[in-house]
Parts: C-alpha cells; sequence; structure tokens
C-alpha cells in the first residue's frame, strides 16, 4: 500500500479549492487559476462575494451553510462532465469541503478526477495579525458541537490546554452555542495562568477586521466581541505579551532561540 | 489592554512573508507584492532559489539554516531606514520566521512597521496531497529536538495521540535526529490501531513531490523516504484509507456528518 493517490482519468475535473481568509490578495495562484479554467463554481454565498469578479460567464451555484452535503453531492454530479470547482474559505482541508466531498465521492464511486488547492488557513492568517502567537507546536479545536459532542471537545481542550501550547479556538461562538467559549477558558483556566495572552482576531485580513490582545482574566470583558466570524488564540504556557513602551504590539510565543542564543 | 496592535510609523518597513509550499504558483498575491515593493529580501538559500524571477534589481541576502537569530538581526538592521522582505517557507508564524524577529525586535526596541504575511502551511499543503487527512480539529508537532527537549516532544506526542485526532509531524526526519520517527511512531501505537492511516508527504507541490499512504503498522517499511523536506501525518481514530476499487486514493478524517446525514 505505498504508492501516489492517483487521479483516474474521468471526463470531468473537480477541483476544492481554499479561498484563504477572503480578499483576493491572499487567494493563491493556483487557486486563482483552478476558477478561471472552471465551468461551474460552487460554494457559500459568503465566500462566492469576494471573488466575484472572477465569475463572470461562469454558472455560479450559490448555497447555504448547512447545506454541504447537498453542495458536495451536486459539485460531484456536475463534475462527471464538467470542469467544476467549490470553493471553501480557508483551506478546504480544515474545517472545510474537502472531506465531505470526499465521503460523498467515495460512496458515489465516480471516477472523477480531484484537486485539493491548499489555502491560507484561518488559524494562520488570524495568527498573522497578533504576532506570532503559534510559533511552533499547536492544535486547532472547534468549538462547534454540530458534529462533534460537547463531551468529546471539553475532554480535547482540557488534554491540550494542559500541554501547555497554543490552541487556536475556531467557531468559537454562534447564537446557537453561546456559552462554549466560556467553557473553553474556564478548562484553559485550569492549567494556564491567568496572565496567558489571548488574541480575538475578527474578520482577519478580511473589510471589518477586529484584533484584541486580551488575556484569560481579562477575556470575559471581550467576549461580546466574539463572533462566527472570529478566531481565538489562547497562548501557551511561554505566551507573551509584545509591546513597545506602553504599546501593546501583539503576542509573542518563543521558540527556544533565546535559551540557545544571546540577542 | 484592548486595542488593535498599532504598527508605529518607522521610516522603513518589515514584512515577513510565507512563500508557502514553494512554487510560485501557491504563492498569495501579497506575497508577490511585498516581495515587488521590497528593496531588500533576506532568506534562507531554498527560499529564495524558486523566487528568483521576483529578485532582480534587490539587494538579495541569502543565508544558511541555523543563521536565524543572525538573518532576523540583520533584517531589523536594514528595516530601520528600507523596505525589507525576510522570507519563510510555508507560513512565517509555524515553525517560521516570525517568532524570532519579533524576539529581536521587541529587544531592539526599534520603532518598525512589521507585516506578517501569512502562506500556505506546510500541514495543509500535504494534507492537499493525501485526500483529507486533517478535516478537523488537528495538532502539530515538530519532532526537532534542537529547541525542545525531547522529553517535552514525547509528552506533547504521547498527549495529542491519546486524544485520537490527527497529528502533523514537522521535521520528522534528519541526519541529527535520526530515531524521532521511530519514537513518535510508538507513541502512536499506544493510543492507535495498527490499521490507522498515514501519509508520508515529501516535498508537497514541489519538484520531486512523493506521496505514501500507509498505516501506524507498515510505516516503518517506508521510514527510510522520510527526510527533512517531509510531512508526516498520523491519522486519528475515525480516518481512514480512501479507495475507488483496489486504487488507494488518500485518506480521510470524517468530520462527522455520516452521523447526522445519509448520503
Amino acid at each position: 500500500m505505498s504508492r501516489l493517490p492517483s487521479h483516474a482519468e474521468g471526463k470531468g475535473h473537480l477541483a476544492i479549492v481554499g479561498l484563504g481568509p477572503g480578499k483576493k490578495e491572499y487567494m493563491t495562484g493556483r487557486a486563482l487559476d483552478v476558477i478561471a479554467e472552471a465551468g461551474v463554481v460552487l460554494g457559500h454565498g459568503t465566500y462566492l462575494e469576494p471573488i466575484q469578479s472572477l465569475l463572470s460567464g461562469k454558472q455560479v451555484i450559490s448555497s447555504s451553510m448547512g447545506k454541504e452535503v447537498d453542495r458536495a453531492r451536486q459539485a460531484i454530479g456536475l463534475a462527471k462532465t464538467q470542469r467544476v470547482a467549490i470553493v471553501s474559505g480557508g483551506d478546504p482541508g480544515v474545517y472545510g469541503m474537502a472531506s465531505i466531498v470526499l465521503e460523498v465521492l467515495e460512496h458515489d464511486g465516480a471516477d472523477i478526477e480531484v484537486e485539493i488547492v491548499p489555502g491560507v488557513t484561518a488559524a494562520t492568517a488570524a495568527a498573522s495579525r497578533a504576532g506570532s502567537p503559534l510559533s511552533g507546536d499547536y492544535a486547532t479545536i472547534s468549538l462547534s458541537d454540530l458534529l462533534t459532542p460537547i463531551e468529546v471537545i471539553e475532554k480535547r481542550l482540557d488534554t491540550v490546554f494542559s500541554l501547555g501550547i497554543p490552541v487556536v479556538l475556531y467557531n468559537p461562538k454562534s447564537r446557537g452555542r453561546p456559552h462554549n467559549l466560556a467553557i473553553a477558558v474556564s478548562h484553559a483556566r485550569h492549567h494556564l495562568a491567568g496572565t496567558t495572552p489571548v488574541a480575538i482576531v475578527k474578520n482577519a485580513l478580511r473589510e471589518d477586521e477586529q484584533v484584541i490582545i486580551t488575556t484569560l482574566e481579562e477575556i470575559e470583558d471581550h467576549a461580546d466581541k466574539v463572533d462566527m466570524h472570529s478566531v481565538v488564540i489562547i497562548g501557551g504556557a511561554e505566551s507573551r505579551i509584545w509591546r513597545r513602551g506602553d504599546d501593546v504590539r501583539g503576542i509573542i510565543t518563543p521558540r527556544g532561540y533565546h535559551k540557545k542564543y544571546v540577542y
């Protein structure tokens, strides 16, 4: 069982495309190219809106959040005869469309060529606006309990916080689950000091971007700012606030060079 | 302590730029732009080579691996008066140049405008070549013990594998640490079945790319293929090999849609 995952020769072609944080300038050239080559583009309306200028002359199928299975099935059906691009925010392989499309394709059995185009994932897009909070080892955990039971999420949170590595929280809050962020913070506080830095990054590298640098003990003061367009980064045991004079510039999680070098 | 990390008005400008996996087509437009605008570009030779065509007319300072602190100090010195780009493979905020540059800048105290340009990180670049092995919650752990003691790495490995979430191993093997991958696999086997899928992705989205889909119990047969240009993805408890007939196409880590929907 050692071989390249070969892409079978189908008539059509299905690209599962990561758009990155949202603005066109943060897309890769490859993402632009496969969208240009596609006859049909499918995606959630939120992700299609910023790339409207790339879609003229194409069949565009916009659908709503929560319709991922239908969208995947439709994309596969169309890709049996056409060049199709199904778009996903960030990277399609992380809380994106790749897994559900491949699951449906596996079940369907169709002989379709598939290309997954990676994109700048929300974790690193958010981190880039908050200094260098991740830097090395880290974990990403979604607080959405739509597909994962809250008990499983809590176990994961408790365990990764116990390691003292930075943790990126996806889907930190929405109308259906307003308390999950407070639950996550309470697990973090079992293992980390109240002064541990936290970044709330809303609309990273998009319109209406907002970056809040705070701490575990003060995050409650800002919890109303957190929404479904936000990513929350909880620093690790070694993370610190990066200041210049009184100016808060971000978070630094050092990688350990200071133990080996003088600077 | 609630504010945007303001970028002070210095004379120069320092961009810490993620190049993504290596080929130009996987860079973002923003990365291309800041390199075009820079008068000076610094980086490790490996990362500068694929972007040679972008560097004509610029001062180019190529340095070796292991000289990160010197390179950071030099970039900051130059950025006091010039537009400087310091490049990093993948995303600069993940095992990249961002943390060390910010640490040196914090210590230096210079009033320099800094922009971190995120890139496609090695974890998701590799994942995109192996199906959808990450899909949801995951952890990234580097096996390099240059900056982190091996005991700390082992504790992290054991703990994240215990959760049954996929784990991305960076720096899985090099001449100085040939046994760390075997150590990681042995921790994985304490918690996961031998049939758990594993992807070895070498030179993801670069020349000489190689993707091997195997399992925890068979990875030893392929361990000689793993080098410092590889990323190893150990699937989670729910990951499975994605096949079409006898053809191995990759790994799927389902997100749980199958529990809610019929397809």
